[in-house]
């Protein structure tokens, strides 16, 4: 029986690696210029950490690492009678991580004496879900989150936009950034008379793109807003115009403009943040398009701020990064009045657009530059030393390690999408020389052993 | 109360994971000159992949992962009682893995139509023990290894050879390297006559550096071994002399010479490979000093040939690095005959040598190389554009959030170790000027805004 992975794992190639760290190396590499630098916190976190963060959905789908040392021998009979949860609650104290916010926020509080703010980190490791695998959904996947804790400045939420616009520069995709403001939905439940259905209000609005304004509008008056909250409402989700244009039509009906005659203050905080985000990005000359979305709400309940979703324009798959300000993180843990921001780069979407795309470089395909081929011991020991000194230069050589038929040699070299062999018998030992040969063009040259400069030339 | 982590679990902070990503792309960087390239496999693997792979000792070390879906409710009372263990059997179907060779094998056979052979390929991922936490060990701690499978030749070993030195070259710690060969150990049993006795002798010797001589020859004696059979090993365990006059004399004693005649043919072929070796190690002008160990034995079963260990020589940490070659690693899945070498750098004992040794680049405790202070929201606009143009060339740059008292940026500089600062205010923004601190020189410069070739020439 062949051995197998379980459901909703993945094991990854060398070629599937090498378009996987092409993606993490080009956003750490981002992350690093502007002044972020990595975390890892472990993957078993105490289930006390992790119960109740992410809702009872959430902790359902928290995968749970039975304690160590034989737990059920010390049970007694009467513990298994009724109650199951109470049973996995005495025989589990562990939990893998469930994503890296919860990690990070438990992070800051137990090492705040040792952090200087604003906090600026980025983390890059697997979560777990024990949600049901299907396409594009796995149990266990890679998070890669980059936030700032400590700072109520809208430079920081520039600041992300600008990761976005360069990271999504250098992966050569296209994509569109929309922004909002979670105290803009406030404000809409606030004018719309109907503050105490805000998360209504929020679920429907989030909905617009998948479901059209009709079904919006019909979900609205279902949870109960009047008619009148959903005319407040409508003529918001329809705003057009600039960037400009939005925010002026917005701050008429937030300050009493609407048909309610409501004014929002909390909406109107909203707006000034808003349009002081967009008065930078204005001054940061970035390459990316970015708009308002007055209907992007995030599902997540945390965000008291700007919210981003970034969305690729060439490939549907949804949207491949998001985040969004929160004013009260650590508070789980409490650490109060402590804001930050923060977005996270769906890597595994990212790779299914490259790919889809074909934008993955051509070159991380291949493993090594160039093959020794193996023609025999003595050869081999004349090679070592020109082997060692290319090696030296920064390039990936190998020595085929048996003697095996060329045809053989030359097939693990197209295998592995080597583009240079060397064959070098007993004419190239006794002569001193080195014999290439570039496996795509046909062209072969000789060079004398010593001249490892223009052998460098020739297999760049 | 403040949150913790569990027992044996790490976070790795700011400065922390810096110098753990030094290792560990040092590592990297050699092994992908090698024409070695990474893989990764799922933390989680089935239980049947893990389970008997590490002996009993082992089975009892798998974190075990308790099955979602609420499993404890499908158990009917009568499976409660007695057995404690097929509870476990039947709420557990997966496990974190407790190495990465065992899941290397299974990638191996799972894939073996995909891979080309030989198989060369690194793998760099946390493993999890239950073991009991203690200075130095962990219950979660990362694994790098290095293996090629599909193999036989000796060039193969001499790689891994080259590759210990380069890597320790590189991180700049001394190390000796130190080799024996499985096949020896069996020869050893083999011509003391008690070739049953090879697993009580090799545990024996593996203990010569700890305990000494004669405490080895009475744990020989008190296993069964007949007094001959000590006297038989005991010179071997006293050879000296160099690496040549080390073979000649194995050669001799495993050819009939030693005191009960007796020729050993796999010691004659342990011989063999120790010396192809070594002449190949002679041939490729490492840095390192290599050395045969007789007495090395090192636990793991599966080896079957050559084995390694990597001693640091300034500093008392025992082995940092080791392996050897197995001829069987996937039988365990059903492939035969796969034969493979491998070995496994000590990232935790690497580090803890680094640090001791105070080995790490001064740099990794830096984060960014130039702070620019924060004056008012207009002279942020300035600055935004130079600093885009300094990230553009690569450079970490921050622009300070908030616009607090200047003190408060300084030491925000200071405990970040980021050697430069910028501050503008309104005259430099008038007269399109940049001025740029050195922190620890105190040498102060202003700038054109245009010319950021200077400004790169002087903070770099």
């Amino acid at each position: 029986m062949k051995p197998s992975i379980p459901k909703g794992t993945r094991d990854f190639s060398q070629v599937e690696m090498a378009q996987r760290n092409y993606i993490f190396d080009t956003i750490k590499s981002v992350f690093k210029i502007f002044g972020y630098s990595q975390i890892e916190t472990p993957a078993m976190e105490n289930l006390s950490t992790l119960l109740g963060k992410y809702g009872e959905e959430g902790d359902k789908l928290l995968f749970r690492i039975l304690n160590s040392g034989d737990p059920f021998s010390k049970l007694d009979q009467s513990q298994f009678e009724g109650d199951s949860m109470a049973i996995t609650k005495q025989v589990c104290d562990r939990g893998l991580r469930y994503d890296l916010t919860v990690p990070f926020a438990r992070y800051v509080v137990q090492h705040q004496n040792d952090i200087s703010f604003p906090f600026k980190r980025y983390q890059i490791q697997p979560v777990w879900r024990a949600d049901r695998p299907q396409k594009g959904r796995y149990r266990e996947f890679y998070q890669c989150d980059v936030d700032v804790i400590g700072s109520v400045s809208q430079l920081n939420e520039l600041e992300l936009v600008q990761i976005v616009d360069r990271v999504f520069t250098l992966l050569n995709l296209n994509v569109l950034i929309k922004i909002n403001n979670r105290k803009l939905l406030t404000g809409f439940a606030e004018i719309a008379g109907q503050a105490d259905k805000v998360v209504d209000i929020t679920v429907a609005i989030d909905k617009l793109d998948k479901i059209g304004l009709d079904k919006v509008k019909e979900e609205m008056l279902e949870k109960g807003l009047t008619q009148q909250a959903v005319e407040v409402i409508e003529p918001i989700l329809l705003l057009s115009g600039t960037t400009a244009e939005k925010i002026a039509k917005m701050r008429e009906l937030m300050n009493g403009g609407s048909v309610s005659k409501i004014v929002s203050e909390v909406g109107l905080r909203g707006l000034d943040e808003l349009e002081e985000l967009f008065d930078l990005i204005q001054n940061s000359a970035i390459n990316t398009e970015v708009e308002i979305d007055l209907s992007l709400a995030r599902g997540l309940n945390y965000y008291t701020g700007a919210i981003f979703e970034v969305k690729a324009l060439d490939y549907p798959i949804g949207s491949i990064c998001g985040g969004g300000r929160y004013d009260n993180l650590t508070g789980i843990f409490g650490l109060n009045n402590l804001s930050g921001v923060g977005i996270s780069f769906g890597a595994d979407r990212i790779y299914d657009c490259l790919k889809a795309l074909d934008k993955f470089p051509a070159e991380l395909q291949k493993t090594s530059q160039l093959l020794f081929a193996n023609m025999g011991q003595d050869e081999i020991k004349y090679i070592l030393h020109i082997a060692k000194e290319l090696r030296l230069n920064g390039v990936a050589v190998e020595i085929y390690p048996d003697n095996n038929k060329l045809k053989k040699q030359f097939d693990y070299a197209d295998k592995k999408s080597i583009p240079f062999i060397s064959i070098n018998g007993g004419n190239e030992v006794a002569d001193n020389q080195v014999n290439i040969k570039n496996l795509s063009s046909g062209e072969q040259k000789s060079f004398n052993k010593e001249d490892i400069k223009d052998i460098l030339d020739f297999i760049s």
